[in-house]
């Protein structure tokens, strides 16, 4: 498998930064079908990076604020039946107002009806799924390695994005090893949640997908590390995060960004 | 029309520490019906200011918790079946029990299901609407301006406070304008929603509408501006309010308080 | 009535470290039906003491969670219809997998209707309920003592966790008066409800269930006296009771256990 062109860590935090002063711009509204224990941290995320949350699962608005935002995140968190409700007519809008979304498929390795779920999922043709290597397993039937990530995103035409210790983002010919990051961001809930919600943003700036998921994963993980800086522990982290996105620039991008093709 | 009496910064001052020391005195409980992203939030801003929240949807709860709440907040945001239900049968029982209620028809710009559904809670009488710029022109078809507010108050017989960089609260015969606050107020989710609980604890404790308004909105202003002395940025800003509403008291409010007629 | 054997501080504070340090190690699944302005908050909390949240309320899932997890809480806060429904289930499904849960009957002394529901989940045997006073007093019909406490609890076989400025934890045979904790936590939504999901943590790798109870209000109340000093007020008081939790060792916790007999 080809696995050319290589991204290095200065090509890749320049893109970051030429996303993130994107949406900085324009202020994209990101619509979050997202679960009950995420949504406000989500949302305050999405406005430190520039950008406007919207959250609403009800069924008669839900097309209308879809059919106006920039993206899309379908997260599998705390899925009841308005949640499954509210992702049939969130992705028919997206599809009819050709917007990118993002599937987050939390917790598919642990019941099998959210599996089942998230394959239907999978075939409507998400621009990238963001999730861990458990979910990986569970949703694609590999073990995780960056091969199986690019043969899954190849086979499929969709952008895969496993986090991790050191993140894989791969559409198929292209991956990027990112290894920015803290280990705080496994002691707080919906931090990945979150990120699903920044690779959002940048997709709704930026036509390459793959180049979208790595920047997300550039911004989020060198924020994570100059909050791990500030915080006492996973009480102050997310405050911190969330300071940290919205003061991100050049400086502490390109110095910290460790990409690897 | 006229403009009288006019409100001045010592006296709206005055007003805000005695309105703040009657929540602290009486634990006013005030009923929310907010949305799913501003509920921990707005429940933490209550306490801070001396109030006890109570945020259940649950039709066979609701009307008991309202019937024996000092003040109602009905919030549009999620506005999905179960919270229209909910709003229904709280109105009932706010007007069984005579208590106070503040609308905030949040993003009835957006869609126009939400504005049909907010035109008709206008028309139930609520004592005051607290929004915005955009939500103010859509909801009385009217661009905003403190003229076009106080026809709108006039006219309804209805308190409106239009937040924005200058917040203007009219109840048709009197306006103040409110200069308090800081921009990280519109970089962080929930703030206006918390906003107008703040709101409906000083309608608790104190009957004139407008005064209570106004009061509202120099806490909230000046705890804003508190607040950010002591943040890094959106993340720690709203921990920091929480912190600024807890610790008001009349030095601050009077060095602070920014009102003109 | 039999009150012994006693306990004293320096037994609880042993007590409280090796369960948290077993918490630490083996990583348990918490299964949390609560309400939703709790939900993030007791997330954090149970990741910060090194346990794992799962929070899904939804019909088609929630017995798969509840099957494999290590413990629950049925918190009655928000009670609406899809969280009856769902504690339902989920105590099917925890009978079944023999694994223990925490009745947390938020305001049942406010509602007609929520007391008779907790009267029922009482009925079903929680392994602890832990409440305040008012709560105790209308779930048992008695005004609250350490002695009306233990008769509650030896009548019907359960543990009472009465919280207060002392905690008063008994089975019946054993009382134990923690007076640990800060007045801060009155000030700030979802403490209650986040030990009640700590005291489910304990619950799962300690048989005993009065040395879980006790244990777990040692941990959140002398967490909460660390957090006190390191607040500015009831916004960072939250966060750092996070860290807290995440720090807490065995010196803090000999130095500061104040238990009683």
């Amino acid at each position: 498998m080809q696995m050319t062109p290589a991204v290095g860590a200065a090509e890749a935090a320049a893109a970051a930064i030429s996303i993130l002063d994107r949406i900085r711009a324009t202020a994209p509204r990101i619509h979050c079908i997202t679960n009950s224990v995420a949504q406000a941290f989500t949302a305050n995320v999405l406005l430190a990076v520039g950008a406007v949350p919207s959250m609403t699962l009800a069924r008669e608005e839900i097309a209308d604020f879809v059919a106006t935002a920039s993206a899309l995140v379908v997260n599998l968190g705390t899925l009841d039946a308005a949640r499954r409700d509210a992702i049939a007519a969130a992705l028919d809008a997206a599809r009819a107002a050709r917007i990118p979304w993002v599937l987050d498929p939390v917790f598919v390795d642990r019941v099998p009806g959210r599996l089942a779920f998230a394959g239907q999922l999978l075939a409507a043709q998400p621009s990238v799924v963001r999730l861990n290597a458990s979910e990986f397993s569970a949703l694609t039937a590999t073990a995780v390695s960056p091969g199986a990530a690019a043969s899954a995103a190849s086979s499929r035409k969709i952008v895969f994005a496993v986090s991790g210790a050191v993140d894989v983002v791969t559409d198929g010919a292209r991956v990027a090893n990112i290894a920015n990051g803290h280990s705080f961001m496994a002691r707080v809930t919906a931090m990945g949640c979150a990120e699903s919600a920044v690779l959002a943003a940048c997709l709704a700036v930026e036509p390459d997908r793959w180049r979208a998921a790595v920047a997300a994963h550039v911004l989020f993980g060198v924020a994570g590390e100059c909050a791990a800086e500030q915080a006492r522990g996973p009480g102050s982290f997310p405050v911190a995060i969330i300071d940290a996105l919205h003061g991100l620039d050049a400086d502490n991008l390109k110095t910290r960004a460790r990409v690897t093709p």
